[in-house]
């Protein structure tokens, strides 16, 4: 699907981040407070552009020519920052608006996130700045920062413990606290954050803007983003893949995950949380990782500043210790990275050099290497030539750190490194003094190895995103969808996803028992026998459902035990009759279904029937239309998955049809538009490879 | 259970570990030998006990008078090490041995870590070191250092970061690399280790030895433990069962996990790597708290040096940002942490101090609080008293940093923590300078507040396994077991099993079709038919099963159709006829089963039947005996129990007849002995609460 980027582009925030002037609305002569903070950031580091203090009581603040109003002020600023109280806010926007500005920060809280006359207050604010087609961040924000230019919209007393040091990461958060929480933490590992953005509470500007803002800004090579809630997914999908296609990675923390979580969120603030896993859904789909700590997210961050992103990453590990080769080799298969053994020459080659060393990978060189040194060199240039890995992890422990051979160790890797410098390099090592050495010899260093493993992962993830993104694959075509005007039947839902291409049970609908004899010669015994009515949506619960009905005189008696437990179970219903249906045997039972997101739309699920879905939540969730051969991807992400696959016996399931059915599924529910507030086919039987499936029921609900 | 402590005690360790004397064979004179080490060690530190260097070649060794060989030792020393070349460490041993040492340290490697030869020499070296009662660390470990006394019997370079800093940190590692990373990890964190054994090859001293010792000794208050492979369970068991009686707790990286891991830590060592499942439940079952990464094993242990472990753990967070509050919730969820509401009274008291705080838990105080510093010591103050939380984690992401504020607030939190000492109150935030403050005021400091829940949790798990240790479980009774000479019939397997509490679906042997329909007559239609026989011990696969046999003809035709099959696909196995059973329907189906693990002896597993076990390996494991509540924590533990908990409209089935059953199957496999291969009860089947469990199958293997 081609992205919809929207009609102004997110370049429409370039005067909330890269502004030449700034008016700040209730600008206070005091450093330390709200309305001081943004003025005496910027006099401090050097803003090359015009602020404008507003100050009706005041001639000068901090020394600036101050201005009585809005309307005082020389010219339009690009951007304004509003640190007024909530009741002057709105009029204060309106000032700006009028006045020509078109990118505003409102600090000001007291609106949504307080009550429902706040929440009111905030709908007005809205429309105040689309009357006037201003870019509003907020309100209840902390505002933004862009080193880039000094420029320091934001009341954040982050700085206190220091400047934003050089590097492109750009923070994108809906909570202040929270971003410049990573900024800080990032600041003291010595990672560089040049642009950060919060949302607070998202009346006109949202995370999807921002984020889109990022990803065509050259001021940004990473995305750190943090949400609790996703507002809005038209400009967000367009952001991520806009991200995917400029490669630039995001490594995300939504919060919520958890049903506690969930319900702190809610507290927390107008979110509409969202069910997390179609938010996961979304997020797998364009390459964002998700990180699970802030400390994961960093991580992650840290190693995408090198821009190595494999797509079809492979680990090759050295390593001084045996130990560490066990334990990173755990780490490796639980985060999914491949760790494919040295080639059978090259093992060779380094056991003629080292009888006791194990270079299969991970390829323990034996402290042995120490001494050495030439040793450690041909070890490393091994794993990187021979091995051909995209990613290399090397563990010396405090080895590395030792008064004699710290040194030359440095000296044969930076060697190594330089040699083969596509590779994401990696050092794991207990040495604090020489962490700034390797880093600026184009090195990751990681003093945990496990820590390594994660984010050498999500770099493979990305590279597999980025690659994803440049071979586009061609639009799921949409079927014609005519929904009925109400609750259609099974049998009219059935040979509606039929037309569409999810097959159904061969079946025929007869109004009389010689009519069901019939159709059920026509199909074969054993047949089964449904009562037919578009009141009767579970049938079975009434004992609508007869099951191997074996012969012409069993096909009489169960038209009519059918008719009377319907008359008895649901005596208004409108009976149609029965349907005769084929009777399948041996298929694997799924389960696909629709549901409508209320922010990314129709989403698609497939799962094993039964416990599977109802008791082990073992489902995979897409957003529609998708292809066959991402419905395929999702089939085999379930942990039921070897059922289909010939586990206990079983002939293989015909894993290609199920997966053309689902993505057919998908496509109707995006033609079907939002008047299609659910789908379930319950059970989808799934026959031996070859075979096809079909739909032996379906269920659609319209909204 | 109570422990097995070997006849000597852990206490024998106590000449290896605190030695009066030490004897260097192979002493060097260059500090930076490995002959040479240990003497600069402890001469540059103090050592106050006699060292006695070993060398033919010199009249002194680094300044010491050196003897000429070992018998010319002018007394037997506590401790000996060897460091000289494979060839002559045998021979050095003995002599030791002969002047009546009683503790060596074996540097030398070239043994069972290289080749078949080394094993055998090792073999020999086992021997020689038992002729003498000598208990021999290594061979082909990194030694030994016990800070307390200045004893560094050990060639580690890691000194040369930096001696050990104060803390009662105790390493257990079977690798010698391991162990000093993590030793030199815990020092650049500064958390102090003062006793470090590391038992390589394991000739003699296993890793259980080690951590018994450290159990016992004053030394110690927290035991880092690694381990490749256990190699025996005697002193293993005892041992983690004394740290337990102790309050000790032990945090455990065992490495080969995964299946990678699991190749390469053959490759590795010699080690018996076991089965991780049956260590897990071992570890488990006292207690231990297994580390998934370096870097959790030490946030484990520098939160257990605070030595306060609840049993019954609550968390209560204080934070002044929403958004790391629900990522705290979410953490907590996952880590299993129970976060319990604050009182209501309490929630209102802080609504009516700050009425946009969200005061359930997480409390958030919002950033409100920084205006009026008397608010965080009232919020904090009811976490405490009014939330009685057990932990409390306190998050202020750079706040705590802050010029103005982060003096004041380490000054209240200072009074909150003391004033409820008996809590675990931990910090997460942004204030590098501000750590050794709050730690020297008795707090855990966290950058990161997942990496603090993580470390919370296993607090309480700690706290758990020390309380379960207070109230002793009773033994539990072992059945008097007579196995027959060889493999039972299924029919007997069932009476052995009966008879030792497992009860076996109601049913007859019948030799003829007669019988057979007597049998059907007594037990009540429908009946299950299976083919009787000593030499089919899986009947299904030829037919030899019969279901839904309705009445008296069905019976005498299914016992001719069985005996035809019977015949036909195992015409030599002797036939006894069939085997009349109840059919049973509407049942739970479990799978109970007893295998021999080659360390730890009978390990009991239970698993929901079908794909549950063979797909999703959704079982639980324990050493057997055990009673009948640990049964049902493991039958609780699955991640199918819904099914048996009343899930999709079912009747809740009978756990509490489940676990009877199990815990008489794990008596019956630890009463049987070692001829006891296996045992499979599949299905057993549970009806529903009060009603009972069956067997409906059994095989016995035997050795």
């Amino acid at each position: 699907m081609s992205a919809v980027v929207p009609p102004s582009g997110f370049a429409s925030l370039d005067p909330l981040v890269r502004p030449r002037s700034v008016a700040v609305i209730g600008a206070s002569d005091e450093p330390a407070r709200i309305g001081g903070r943004p003025i005496a950031y910027m006099k401090e580091r050097g803003f090359a552009g015009a602020i404008y203090p507003v100050n009706p009581k005041r001639a000068t603040v901090q020394g600036l020519q101050a201005y009585p109003s809005i309307d005082a002020l020389p010219e339009a600023p690009d951007v304004a920052i509003i640190a007024v109280p909530a009741a002057l806010a709105i009029a204060a926007l309106d000032d700006l608006g009028r006045k020509g500005c078109r990118a505003v920060i409102c600090f000001t809280a007291g609106f949504a996130e307080m009550d429902d006359a706040g929440a009111l207050a905030q709908l007005e604010m809205t429309a105040v700045a689309r009357k006037h087609g201003i870019r509003l961040l907020g309100p209840n924000c902390l505002g933004v920062f862009n080193d880039a230019i000094r420029f320091y919209g934001t009341f954040t007393a982050s700085f206190e413990k220091g400047w934003p040091v050089p590097g492109r990461i750009g923070i994108a958060s809906q909570s202040g606290a929270y971003g410049t929480h990573i900024f800080s933490a990032a600041l003291d590992r010595g990672i560089g954050t040049q642009v950060c953005i919060t949302t607070g509470n998202e009346a006109e500007v949202a995370l999807g803007d921002v984020l889109g803002w990022m990803a065509q800004a050259p001021e940004v090579d990473v995305i750190c983003a943090y949400a609790e809630g996703i507002r809005e997914s038209e400009q967000f999908i367009a952001a991520l893949d806009l991200a995917r296609a400029n490669r630039k990675p995001i490594v995300m923390m939504k919060v919520g995950r958890s049903q506690l979580g969930g319900a702190a969120a809610k507290s927390h603030t107008a979110s509409i949380a969202g069910d997390d896993a179609v938010t996961q859904a979304v997020l797998d789909e364009y390459g964002v990782v998700r990180a699970r700590t802030t400390e994961e997210m960093l991580d992650i961050a840290y190693a995408a500043t090198r821009r190595i992103y494999p797509a079809k990453n492979t680990l090759g590990v050295l390593t001084v210790s045996g130990g560490a080769g066990v334990l990173i080799s755990d780490a490796a298969e639980a985060a999914g990275v491949a760790m494919p053994p040295m080639p059978e020459e090259a093992q060779a080659k380094l056991r003629a050099l080292i009888p006791f060393c194990a270079p299969r990978n991970p390829v323990d060189c034996t402290a042995q290497v120490t001494n050495d040194l030439k040793l450690i060199s041909t070890f490393a240039e091994s794993v990187a030539a021979d091995g051909g890995y995209t990613s290399i992890l090397s563990f010396w422990s405090q080895t590395a750190a030792g008064r004699s051979l710290g040194p030359k160790l440095h000296e044969i890797m930076k060697g190594v490194r330089e040699a083969y410098p596509d590779r994401l390099w990696v050092m794991s090592m207990l040495a604090p003094n020489k962490v700034r050495e390797y880093e600026a010899d184009g090195w990751l260093v990681f003093e945990d190895p496990s820590r390594a493993v994660v984010a050498i992962e999500a770099m493979g993830r990305f590279g597999a995103a980025f690659a994803k993104a440049r071979t586009p694959q061609a639009a799921v075509p949409l079927p014609q969808v005519a929904l009925p005007g109400t609750t259609p039947s099974e049998a009219v839902a059935k040979s509606l996803l039929a037309a569409a291409g999810v097959p159904a049970v061969p079946e025929h609908a007869a109004s009389d028992s010689e009519a069901a004899v019939a159709a059920a010669e026509a199909i074969g015994y054993p047949v089964v026998l449904k009562i037919l009515s578009p009141d009767i949506v579970h049938k079975s619960e009434i004992g609508g459902v007869l099951l191997d009905v074996a012969d012409a005189d069993a096909v009489r008696h169960g038209f009519g035990l059918l008719l009377d437990r319907a008359r008895q179970h649901a005596p208004a219903a409108k009976i149609e009759g029965v349907l005769v249906a084929k009777q399948i045997k041996g298929a694997v039972e799924m389960a696909l279904g629709v549901f409508r997101d209320p922010v990314f739309g129709p989403v698609a699920m497939v799962g094993l029937g039964g416990i599977f879905i109802e008791i082990l939540k073992d489902v995979s969730f897409r957003r529609c239309p998708f292809d066959t051969a991402e419905a395929e991807r999702m089939i085999r992400s379930l942990r039921g998955f070897p059922l289909l696959d010939g586990a206990r016996g079983r002939p293989k399931a015909d894993v290609a049809a199920l997966a053309r059915a689902l993505s057919a599924l998908s496509a109707f529910a995006a033609a079907a538009g939002p008047r299609l507030a659910g789908v379930d086919v319950n059970p989808l039987l799934v026959l031996p490879a070859g075979q096809g499936c079909y739909a032996a029921d379906a269920v659609i609900e319209l909204a």
